[in-house]
């Protein structure tokens, strides 16, 4: 990849995440983030929300998996990847486009939760996606 | 804040993080994050690590507790804030300089694992600093 | 400002820059950009476009005249910002959401261009906005 | 690329940049930039300056030339890249590690300055790298 437009987005879950297995039988998951900017208010000394940012998300694969059995319909999560225009006709013919975020990561955002971490495990012959222990660089 | 230097990075914890309270009371806590980027090699036709890049981050107040009960040294985490830099002294007298992430937001990564979230609640006065459930927009 | 979607986007005005001033008299910019992301397709052995991204931006006060004084259609750019949603009625009356990006910084990008850079000064009583030159730190 | 820590500067130029060319006969250019965020202090009722984070960059080929012709010391830029660390030795034998920007796109800020763009033109073989007028997408 090269000229991705980057972005992390921090919000919270508009509903529960949608798990579904394409014809390959591999899964996506598609969920909306609500991320809300807060302003100083100068005049009235305090902090207010602005407007609202919902963001559709698309995932794959053991991501997806792993995503549809953490997360819930207002949890908070952090989320990085890129930003994706995509053009369709609705039923009446129109030609609509919608910005979307296409997930290279996300996470549970530990601001205001814990989180007890299970290491994916999916059967004997593994993934083939984890990244073994041994392959972690733990000092510089 | 204006003119912040804002990154994300996505990588492991070199160790278990470090938590300390500083005379007012505040947490802090501290840790390293290694993040390997991978080049796809046109030659050998796979990927490739590259060289890794470790930051140190810090993280304050109730993140930091929750970060402490939650990773530890292997973890994968996504971690968003804002690049400083900071100068000291070392014992010899010499001048250094240090880039650090103050971090904004973090979270474990679901890429290769489910997470079990518990919302914080810390006691009956609470920490002041939770998003009640209601003001969370949940549709656009 | 707290809690911004911050995204930096590289790539073609699809206009020239239209300028117009509010009632207040301060001057305000919108042109769209148009980023192309490039995947290298292995099978090909080469790199392709991908879909293009379209993002509608604005721009405020000095900034938004010194754009329009400066691009045209075609220019390449890098935009950085705060990405916003807007939503607004049809003539027909049906709600539409659009997502845009609010402009903090932008230049002429130096990929297949020079350029001959022009300090800005706007008449005797200058606009109170530039840096003087003695506060711009030049050594670390 | 995957996993890379994207990041987009806003700065000055600390110095003029330095080019010179590899063996390869490929241009490299260097600088440093200058960043300065700035908090509202409640207190005083007024933005203030936080320290400094000062980038050493590093710009490869044709852009490399086109920011040695376009840009000097003190020069507001935007860079967008990857976040490097690179390992060294110093003359006394001591390990050191810096942390240095590989730039992917510059330009100079159009905040206070106003630019006139020159379309790079090498030569009759042209570089190879210019994107062709026609094929940037000009509208949705």
């Amino acid at each position: 990849m090269a000229g991705d437009t980057v972005i992390t987005v921090v919000g919270n879950l508009t509903g529960d995440p949608e798990l579904r297995f394409v014809a390959s039988g591999a899964a996506v998951c598609n969920f909306t983030v609500a991320s809300t900017a807060r302003t100083f208010d100068r005049v009235k000394n305090e902090w207010v929300d602005g407007e609202a940012l919902f963001l559709r998300c698309n995932l794959w694969r053991q991501q997806a998996e792993n995503v549809a059995e953490s997360v819930t319909r207002g949890s908070r999560v952090i989320v990085t990847g890129r930003l994706k225009q995509r053009s369709f006709q609705t039923k009446e013919g129109e030609k609509r486009t919608v910005v979307e975020l296409e997930v290279d990561e996300i996470g549970p955002s530990l601001r205001y939760a814990t989180a007890k971490i299970n290491r994916a495990n999916r059967g004997p012959g593994g993934t083939g996606q984890g990244a073994p222990a041994d392959r972690i660089p733990l000092s510089p």
